[in-house]
């Protein structure tokens, strides 16, 4: 399936989570069969020069484990504070609306290890930001990230750019 | 990779969430490529007749999702209140303390699919008997699951088959 035929299958649903915003839902595009599996496999080849794959909850360990099962690497799941039942390591940073906070397991990567993040849509980049950073604390190199969707006018990219990673989107969807 | 050896990546954590439980951690399993492909390719073999997989929310999506995109088939997200974009419809459950809810899209099923689902634990069943009824709700037809670790004193395999599901699990934990 073609990038055009995979951006089909994403549904937009209005005023969600709140009014103004345009929201692209990827439930549709991994309810296809034929389309997810797609999906994958494009986000696979884009990170395929990693050793592990990073995921955040909830949405990017749909498409972060997928694509660490298909290559046959670790899948390394970075999540919301408390849920992780091991020693953690953590990074706060900014929403729109107040903090939030990532934590992983340091011990789930070697120093040096090239691990790529894998995430369901780029907005602003403040999430992909916080998890390049957190997986650089635990001695990670974070050189490759790879997105379903990127909301170019909100920049994320570019952030990421900044940072030293090489960004790769699916789709784009502009205006948003 | 062996059963036996995919059950020896699982790490045992004492004492999470609370005193006297044995919490049994996927994250070094799936921190191992080799063994997360092989608990992948195993959960597959087991649901290769249903049409579509579910996983819940958080754990969940790790391995169905990847269950999915290796067999082609769509990936059915159940998640929390408040988490889908759409229209839901959902089922609230009995947790040892105070009550649940699961959510799901019902027009991500036709009536009569045939869906398997797949989580990494079976502990009492009950979110995966919610997630049942939720699937059954919306038209499915739900005869297989597929764990990763089943903790069979605790009961949920005989609960899910007396519901009329068909349980399949990787590897057990006794005495939990």
């Amino acid at each position: 399936m073609t990038p055009a035929e995979l951006k089909a299958l994403v549904r937009t649903i209005p005023d969600f989570p709140k009014t103004g915003i345009q929201f692209r839902d990827i439930t549709t595009l991994i309810g296809h069969g034929e389309g997810f599996a797609a999906t994958v496999e494009w986000l696979g080849e884009r990170v395929a020069g990693a050793s592990a794959i990073a995921g955040m909850e909830a949405r990017g360990f749909i498409f972060g484990a997928a694509v660490a099962a298909r290559l046959g690497l670790p899948f390394l799941p970075i999540r919301k504070p408390g849920k992780l039942p091991c020693d953690t390591i953590g990074v706060d940073y900014e929403l729109e609306y107040g903090l939030d906070r990532l934590e992983m397991d340091p011990s789930a990567v070697t120093n040096g290890q090239p691990v790529a993040i894998v995430d369901d849509l780029l907005a602003t980049g403040g999430t992909a930001s916080a998890a390049t950073k957190l997986l650089r604390q635990a001695g990670a190199e974070v050189a490759l990230a790879a997105f379903v969707i990127d909301l170019p006018d909100l920049g994320g990219g570019n952030l990421l750019r900044a940072n030293g990673v090489e960004v790769h989107a699916l789709m784009e969807f502009e205006g948003d």
